[in-house]
């Protein structure tokens, strides 16, 4: 069965994707209304069908770009290997195909729920908890397939499916880095383009239908108001869809890396049940059994009373995902305690070797786990209705737009305060469980119920289109009430989805981070020398002016959205009495066109940055391991600050947006009843509009900005790095400037393959001052040797003593 | 002359303290005009009193308590030494003192600038720009004698006033960061405190008086008006001032402790006619140069016509500041090259000793006088009227307050881009010339200026309360024009200089943490260790939660103040007709009292973090040098954030200030010219309302705090290091978790007190593995000494075989 576990993940995402193909055609088989319903419905999805043509357009492009340059590096630089080429198409392929599997279903979905809402509450939530059950398992299941599947590809192709040395296992997930690159660059179309397309359609038909024509919200008439109904599902479903994708696979990834680690810290070789990767196999696993749980999971959320209320429907998802949660802690502890020998050694900088038990790694999952719970509490605190931050700025309301505005961006900011304190937590306390490898853990462990996280963020905007098309096609009134119950529900998980994906960007740019530093080689990141601090600082700018471009890029977008829309309105002849048919096609176009040409700016950024670092200095003759230190300063800038960033503006805009809706239902300001209408409820909605990029655009795309980067950190790193994995003695930074001289003098006794010893004697002679260093090593062959050739690097003679004759000529130097 | 260098900052800052007292009294024969204008000063001049008085109480309760706290640290820590408490007092007396003179001659010059407005231009900015010029010339005076003076006492007590090693100077500069920080504890309460103190006043003033009332601005029947012309001294003038005067001590005492770093690579002595103190004095004299340059830069400030406009004034200004900047670099290359060894030895991270030339560490100082210059270019583009993104902000005033402020919020953001480059390139460079000594003399350039900078800066507040005074007691027209003419210029100074600011805080704490790192003796700030990259984030943390709590403060003393003011209008009778008088004391009160009560938590905030993060680790027993890293990496945060905050709020705000100030002249919006009064102008209102406490309260505390998170560092340096200036071995931090044993043998020649020559043979066994390090040192008995004392830390025994039997005696150990 051990033996066996490489296949596990693979099996149990088939699995996931075999329940999810049963599960789709389930919601297609349902009733899709009568006519004017189903008009609209595939309005909606036609539109949605158009942004993803003309994304996969660009994409194309894109990737057929990124493709060209990746080869040419690989063809260049003798560490990348071509095959990363083909692990980043199918990387980009299978996270785009996850994403289309989400907006067809969800927009199949929609229409459904609002037939099913005529009758049956219990029915419509099954029926859009069931669409976003589709969308989940897809995500999930996909990627954790992907990635397997290319981990084995790989693991057969460098090292033949056994167990050789830590720097072949280091090629082989440096090309699997690929995989993830390619999944992390669709998520930067879709997360950035999808959140300015949401917007502008969103600004757009607002601006010119309700305030200049003043027609409803989701009227039919409003040419704008498909696009605006598809951009839910652009940037709620395809979006957050591929965050999540891309988080998962980078998490999982980051983890396998440090991994790899942990066995070169051990000597470089364990013998366990698991073909010697145990530590590698272990974050696959807990991301197939995840899979699985989420399963049961949405098995469990359900209502049986018509009558139930939003506490009711909030029940029933709790129920599924507090019970997800629980059954993966449990399978955490059965996977490390099986997987993971009973004790390890860890490498600590500046403290060395720690003896590591296999229940301290159980322990960092569970850090993981109370991480992502408790971000969606705070996240909740801070945007809820009803909720003291939100109350506070309601009656800051009542003092204008002006005192609104600051107490919302006073909220926003406070709401970093325990989010930081979380994360600052978790990272300690994980790394004080298990090092590196702990924070990578904690970080998959919290992702593994990324599919059950799927469906219910992605039940949300599928209940909200089905009020949409409720109104649109002229619905009773209790079937707008049952949709607004789940759409109100809908509202609170968005918020508290957005705090998981901030939480999961955060711990997986942190693992990438720690994977970075593994590649490169580098003796950590020295913020005390300046230009590593320079790009700290640089970095750190980074995020403030992504969110700036992509608030500008709203603008721009709606304006043009906005031309359109009156346009119609005043070209298209009975448009207003409703016999004049809008050609909603149009807005959709326009919305999805400004949205990819505006999304190419922050892109540019994104992905220029890193590459500027690594490579111009690098023309300039800078040393390769300055350069990489500075791009690490640069990758722990953007976290810092994108993490700051994408909580401040996703809570400010969230408390902005729930202070709006706390009129709806009247809100009681200095002993008086307020309502919609008023003038505090005037301010409310300035506050709103301000708040809409930030939390739907701006904010999100900071998870992607992270990530990206220190993927693209990643990607770079062996690189830079040559595969340096010596423990950091970066014996090869010497000084340039001075005159060194270093001599290595080896004594090596080999008894046989499996034994071996040497006796490193290293002089170096620094301004007179001369310095002698010996090292004693033993282990396998392999390792002796390897750790021999580290150490000789940049030594202008090295002889060699040894039982073994062709060794002596193997390592021998001698430069005149 | 060499010999006597030590003393010539002291002679200078005498100098400009002499000038400054000529110019005062010239100031105050100054005509101070008829009894409405006077006795409106007057009430102006007892407010201000009023603030500084109570200010002066709860400051010092603070001296008493933190110095109390220093004393008990001082007894309890050896490396503290007890005058560190009396520095503290006196750097807290000297800012205060001249925050003190400052505030006096800015309320007495308004009304004298009023009254020579009445007949002549030229005389009223000669006016206006001599208080300027007493208050830029009591602070840098001061700053420069007291820092001077108590430098020159310590190094007479602890050294005897001759050159003895590093380790004797490295106290005598600990116990010099008292003085500097008393000084930046002043700024905590002049920013801080005045940042809320102005907005409070003005929001109340306007929110009542203008809105509900509908009275002009600086209506004397407005019993707030007279704290909202207090407000801008303090906030403006006492602020603005302390802040400079923080800036500077804390730039010149990093420069002087890496100056004395210096010396430490250079081997622990240099041979020059400064008596061996030459980098150490170099950034005094520097200062001591900058002071009088200063007066010869004001001296130029002058206009000749009566019809003069903001153009003419604002190039009498830039003569007097391009003089002066011009002037200090001829000096800094006089002084370099005279004070400086020709070439110096310097360590940088990972590359080892560098050869710099005493041209390399001038080109660095010349990095600093560009970035001041260049700083106020930027900022003047993001902020300045009739600028592209003011017209842009103008325009979109036009869609309503949402998108204003998104493109208010969108231009701050933006503007940290050219700015961190600015930053970063500057730290690149001038480390690349000098190593982090470089970095602190390009502080300590830029910050030569500071008497000329503050002069340009209060002349603008002094003109805003000429204006003030002229229009509450009801002058002619003119008179209002041409205080309008050089208030105009003032706002444009302020501007630039808040830029002048934010980049004397940024360099300074760069300086200061270089300095914090020596002093700590730690092996730089690798963020690679989880718990100091969890620190990285807190401190990244800590501005933006600083922000919302300064934002809500103003919020919470403005709503004191509006109650205040709706009292007054409803119980004083005739107060509207004139008849009654306002009671502008009580006014003046409420807001003395609560923008000190508010600004406690933020303080709090500010020095209880580090000082959690540095002692409550060790109270469980944590590594000392972990600490210190982690403590570092906190330093790193709060700096880096709080510089993109400072940037972003005060640009933001300052955009917003001035897009309302351009309805004034009138603005084309889509092809329709649009005044005051109109809806675009109302939206433009309130993102002025959202900009004030950005750019007058939050965004110019994060100096403050940037500046006074780095200094309480610096002084708890010591007690974490301990003095190791070991250069980064850190041979203390040995694994304590696996059984590390340490063997120190020392072979020791003594041939005279001046040479010596050791050869330390250091055998580590760890896990089994041995380790053999050979160390050869050679230099004074001094030094050599103090080698190996630092190598022999953590030995278990250590054995020394020596010429000189006394000092086998001395270094060996023997335990059991």
């Amino acid at each position: 069965m051990e033996s066996m576990m490489i296949y596990m993940p693979i099996a149990m995402a088939l699995l996931g994707l075999i329940y999810m193909v049963v599960k789709k055609s389930w919601v297609m088989k349902q009733d899709a209304g009568d006519g004017k319903m189903k008009e609209i419905s595939d309005h909606i999805y036609e539109g949605a069908l158009a942004f993803l043509n003309a994304e996969y357009r660009l994409l194309a492009i894109f990737v057929v770009i990124v493709s060209v340059a990746l080869a040419a590096v690989s063809f260049i630089v003798p560490t990348t290997h071509w095959l990363i080429v083909i692990a980043f198409i199918f990387g980009a392929f299978f996270s785009a195909f996850a994403g289309n599997i989400g907006m067809k279903i969800a927009t199949k979905t929609n229409v459904r729920t609002t037939q099913a809402a005529r009758t049956s509450l219990p029915n419509a939530l099954k029926i859009s908890f069931g669409g976003g059950t589709v969308m989940g398992l897809g995500v999930a299941g996909l990627a954790v397939l992907g990635l397997t599947l290319f981990f084995i590809i790989f693991f057969w192709f460098f090292m033949g499916s056994t167990w050789t040395n830590t720097m072949d296992m280091t090629i082989v997930l440096e090309t699997l880095a690929g995989f993830s690159l390619g999944a992390e660059s669709i998520a930067l179309f879709a997360r950035v383009g999808g959140g300015i397309y949401t917007k502008a359609a969103d600004v757009g038909a607002d601006l010119v239908g309700k305030v200049e024509a003043g027609i409803p919200e989701d009227d039919p008439r409003n040419p704008a108001t498909i696009a605006d109904n598809v951009g839910d599902n652009v940037g709620d479903v395809a979006g957050m869809g591929a965050d999540l994708f891309g988080s998962y696979v980078a998490t999982v990834l980051a983890a396998m890396v440090l991994g790899n680690y942990v066995i070169k810290d051990m000597g470089g070789m364990i013998d366990d049940a698991f073909g010697g990767i145990g530590p590698i196999l272990l974050p696959m696993a807990i991301a197939g059994a995840g899979i699985i749980i989420s399963v049961i999971g949405t098995m469990l959320v359900k209502i049986k009373s018509n009558d139930a209320k939003e506490a009711q429907v909030m029940g029933a998802l709790n129920v599924g995902n507090w019970t997800s949660i629980g059954l993966v802690a449990i399978s955490c502890f059965g996977l490390v305690t099986w997987m993971l020998p009973e004790t390890m050694q860890m490498n600590f900088f500046g403290e060395g070797l720690q003896e590591i038990s296999s229940m301290r790694v159980f322990y960092a999952t569970l850090v993981g786990l109370v991480v992502g719970a408790v971000i969606s509490s705070v996240t909740e605190y801070y945007t809820g209705l009803g909720k003291k931050p939100i109350l506070n700025i309601v009656q800051q309301s009542s003092t204008g737009a002006g005192t609104n505005i600051i107490a919302g961006l006073a909220t926003g900011m406070i709401s970093t305060f325990p989010s930081v304190l979380l994360f600052a937590g978790a990272i300690w306390a994980s790394y004080a469980f298990a090092g590196f490898y702990g924070v990578a853990l904690a970080a998959s462990a919290m992702m593994a119920t990324t599919a059950m996280q799927l469906a219910i963020d992605a039940f949300g905007p599928i209940s909200d289109n089905a009020g949409g098309i409720a109104e649109m096609s002229e619905q009773e009134p209790i079937v707008r009430e049952r949709t607004d119950i789940l759409d109100s529900v809908g509202n609170t998980t968005a918020a508290t989805g957005k705090g998981f994906a901030i939480a999961s960007a955060a711990l997986t740019s942190l693992a990438l981070f720690a994977a970075y530093v593994t590649f490169t080689g580098i003796d950590g990141i020295n913020i005390f020398k300046a230009p590593v601090l320079a790009m700290l600082f640089v970095g750190g700018m980074v995020p403030v002016v992504f969110s700036a471009l992509a608030m500008n890029a709203v603008g721009k977008a709606a304006m043009e959205m906005v031309e359109e829309v009156r346009r119609q309105f005043r070209d298209i002849p009975g448009i207003m009495e409703g016999t004049g048919k809008p050609e909603y096609d149009k807005c959709v176009a326009i919305s999805t066109e400004a949205s990819l040409k505006e999304m190419m700016l922050p892109g540019l950024l994104t992905i220029g940055f890193p590459l500027v670092i690594a490579f111009v200095p690098m023309i300039f003759g800078m040393d390769n391991m300055a350069i990489a230190e500075m791009l690490g300063g640069y990758m722990a800038g953007v976290t810092v600050s994108g993490v700051l960033w994408a909580i401040f503006q996703n809570n400010a805009g969230g408390a902005w947006d729930n202070a709006k809706k706390s009129f709806e239902a009247g809100v009681m300001i200095n002993g008086e009843m307020t309502y919609k209408g008023s003038e505090a409820h005037k301010a409310a909605v300035t506050g709103d509009t301000v708040g809409d990029p930030f939390k739907d655009t701006s904010g999100p795309s900071m998870n992607i900005l992270i990530k990206l980067t220190c993927l693209i950190g990643l990607v770079i790193a062996p690189i830079l790095g040559g595969h340096a994995i010596e423990e950091g003695v970066a014996l090869t930074e010497t000084n340039e400037t001075t005159e060194v001289i270093k001599k290595v003098y080896v004594e090596m006794e080999v008894e046989s393959d499996d034994i071996a010893k040497a006796v490193v004697n290293i002089t170096t002679v620094e301004n007179g001052e001369s310095n002698v260093d010996e090292r004693v090593i033993s282990g396998t062959l392999e390792e002796v040797k390897a750790k021999v050739e580290s150490l000789k690097a940049g030594a202008s003679s090295v002889k060699v003593k040894s039982n073994k004759a062709d060794l002596q000529e193997e390592i021998s130097i001698e430069i005149e």
